[in-house]
């Protein structure tokens, strides 16, 4: 049977998988990235790990490629440029690497664009040729399609909705120093920014204020919020106002038919996702109001990763019918 | 010889070209379009006009399509929906009624966008595949370019950048209501409106203090500044250091080789087209810096919008090679 390798890299977990014209993941284990802070190493332990997959596969397979999902990369170079949650600085061409191992299609692109790809060929996305993947995480990631294709912009970089500055060079500074990001608003770590915002600017009593910044967990502030917290409350409204008004700018960039919204943040539809809806329709143009849908991701979870990586390979091989 | 009639549908004038597969216009006229505020009469003008033309040719001429540039076009529908500058109310189907009088293939796109395919087959961006068409007149209009193709949106109404909210809902009003669109702040008006704005701000002797806001000109202010008016230097520095910010704000999402700057504010190279540069540069993150450049058009002015129109039908004939 014929298979891709789905690879996603991540700064804690490195996933693999094998994955079917259907999008099915039939055999899937995972290491820590941390482990392997000489890439040879950990290029070691890539190969290791696929040819384990390969055996404990019931009927023997054919690979056809490798797709890779991960931070900071470049699609048009093949290459992940310094991404600051994993442990190789610099420039790595991973690409390159690989396809001399294995003499097999190699292809690496951005997770969030990848995780785009995967709704589009196996999820949600299937018969749409304009919509838009946001990742809400510990930070927030974005993966576009128009025109049925994913823009990749000049060199591989396009769709880094998360650095958009949204206050006019003005606001919070992310970790990669801009001021003003969006993912320094909405995302995990911008929820618990603004919590921190919240209790210096209220005088709301809180469960917040006896609890430490770094001790603080997304899930804790949705569960506060359940039980009528008001900071909780109220830093879940201003996120999901910035998510909204970001949402609508993003629909008079491309026009998608929908965003697709995934990642922890996102779980919360009654304090992030509803809100968020109604903030976004208050900011659409008149011509685009009532024709943009919210949808969560169409994929299993502990599968949508390596899903979308497979589909780096797969969609060269007309799964897509756009 | 073969030929595409190019319509630049405008508040002010209708202009109206034949375009030959080279992008030359050969024979090009315009008429009030206010003069005609019954839909069937103006359209009855537009085609006794393209039958003058075609009389006008020295050569015998075959026309292969009507492409049209108009403000507030759904490409997809084929329809102009409540444009404010324009005479007609309601939803114009402009192309259903052209195609039933002269069964000839007719396309319609908003006036930017049609401008951003122009540069594609003829212009400066013939071997690009990313850039974005911004043209700073009156209003704020673009046309975005990726994956070498226009990018139209769920339903044909993708690239409205000037309607972007850059200030989180809480700035100047646009014309379309919407609250901190990047229109009310980079554009002709949006400098005019600037102006006001510094000779509130700040308490500098100033040509404008004598001026009404009625009667203030973009070209004005662009020689206050080179004769030295405070109030005419710090307005373009406002405006240039709004468009630098947003302009890396597009580089963010669709990661362009280029950004190609047309209309009246973009001749003003020395006070908004350097500093934006400048300004755009600071604010890129390093994965964009040193690689989008800021161009102007590579079309004639008297002829751009009427060849851009054109480039809808030759678009399809092969013209491009991308």
């Amino acid at each position: 049977m014929d298979v891709v390798v789905g690879i996603d890299i991540g700064g804690t977990k490195t996933k693999i998988g094998l994955v079917n014209k259907q999008g099915q993941v039939l055999e899937q284990t995972y290491f820590r990235t941390r482990h392997y802070p000489i890439l040879e190493e950990y290029l070691d332990q890539i190969d290791t790990t696929i040819d384990i997959l390969i055996r404990q596969c019931v009927t023997p397979v054919e690979l056809l490629g490798i797709g890779i999902g991960a931070p900071n990369a470049s699609s048009k170079n093949g290459t992940i440029e310094h991404a600051s949650n994993l442990v190789w600085k610099g420039i790595v061409p991973i690409v390159e690497i690989l396809q001399q191992r294995r003499a097999l299609p190699t292809k690496l692109m951005n997770d969030a664009s990848v995780a785009a790809l995967g709704e589009l060929l196996f999820g949600n996305a299937q018969n749409m040729t304009d919509f838009i993947v946001v990742t809400l995480g510990t930070g927030f990631g974005s993966g576009i399609v128009a025109n049925g294709k994913l823009i990749d912009g000049y060199d591989g970089f396009a769709g880094e909705l998360g650095h958009l500055d949204i206050t006019l060079g003005d606001g919070r500074l992310t970790g990669q120093g801009v001021s003003g990001g969006l993912e320094a608003y909405v995302s995990a770590t911008g929820l618990k920014r603004t919590v921190m915002y919240m209790l210096a600017y209220h005088m709301d009593d809180s469960r917040f204020r006896s609890i430490a910044y770094t001790d603080l967990h997304g899930e804790e502030i949705t569960q506060a919020a359940d039980e009528g917290d008001l900071i909780a409350i109220k830093a879940f409204d201003y996120t999901a106002k910035i998510l909204g008004t970001a949402l609508a700018n993003f629909v008079a960039f491309t026009q998608p038919q929908a965003f697709i919204l995934m990642g922890g943040l996102a779980d919360s539809q009654k304090w992030l996702v509803e809100p968020a809806r109604k903030y976004m329709e208050a900011s659409l143009l008149p011509f685009y109001k009532g024709k943009v849908q919210l949808l969560s991701s169409g994929l299993k979870k502990s599968e949508a990763a390596i899903c979308g990586a497979a589909s780096l390979i797969w969609q060269d091989y007309g799964v897509m019918e756009v």
